[in-house]
């Protein structure tokens, strides 16, 4: 999508993608080695009865969602950052995931008007419509110059 | 470590672990695929004048520098999210990176006694000095009942 394409309020919806026990240890052992993510006989005596992911598995399919189903070939070229990013619910093996997007503000920055600023709201549910993740994030678009006024 | 070691105003430093060009791109064509992460004479062009680390790789960095100096044997069992989380600088091939871990509090659940609570700041600096990555994080941790008083 391009950067004009986007509206305040639009809803942006992307996957739903399965999540592996095979993908969730291999993520795990790679970035986020603690044995709830990592070893399944300890994890199903553990606080959640089994394996889950770790938060940044999570985020990672968020993210490559939102790449493919938003960021590719737009015009973004950075993120400053997040905020309030949250883990409601674990994601186990087996779930599948879906990204809603919305789109909070969308703007270019007075500072510096070839720059396009996107503030949207994720919300990542699984199959039973439990919310797995949810984040505000900030986007960085370099635009052309701005339109003369008609 | 141990919930009972960790104090507040405590420092934690872990690293320095090099960045490479070739796990830069590895990770962005699993996670991230943007071209500023995966494509290096593309990136050359680009704003950054070379290719950089998505910022979800920055953040796997950091969580398995926590995990190895400080979660690992301890009583953690989730987290329930982040705040503020900046990437105020990009990760470029090469980088040499190190976490620095400041524990802001550490007390158990009012309501859960038998659960403790850590909030503590990351910041990951690279070789010059550079702040890449900040967050404030939550974890919990799974503690016996307490101890009796007196």
């Amino acid at each position: 999508m391009k950067f004009a394409q986007l509206r305040v309020g639009q809803l942006i919806e992307a996957g739903p993608v399965e999540v592996s026990e095979r993908a969730i240890v291999d993520f795990a052992r790679a970035w986020d080695p603690q044995w709830f993510h990592t070893d399944r006989e300890a994890a199903a005596q553990g606080r959640f009865g089994g394996l889950i992911a770790s938060g940044w598995h999570t985020c990672c399919i968020a993210m490559r969602l939102a790449v493919e189903q938003v960021l590719a070939g737009s015009e973004v070229v950075a993120s400053p950052g997040l905020e309030q990013l949250r883990w409601p619910q674990p994601v186990r093996a087996g779930d599948w995931l879906r990204l809603g997007m919305r789109v909070d503000e969308v703007r270019r920055s007075a500072r510096r008007p070839t720059l396009g600023v996107l503030r949207w709201h994720w919300t990542m549910r699984n199959q039973h419509d439990a919310v797995v993740l949810e984040l505000d994030a900030t986007n960085l678009f370099e635009l052309g110059a701005p339109a003369a006024p008609g």
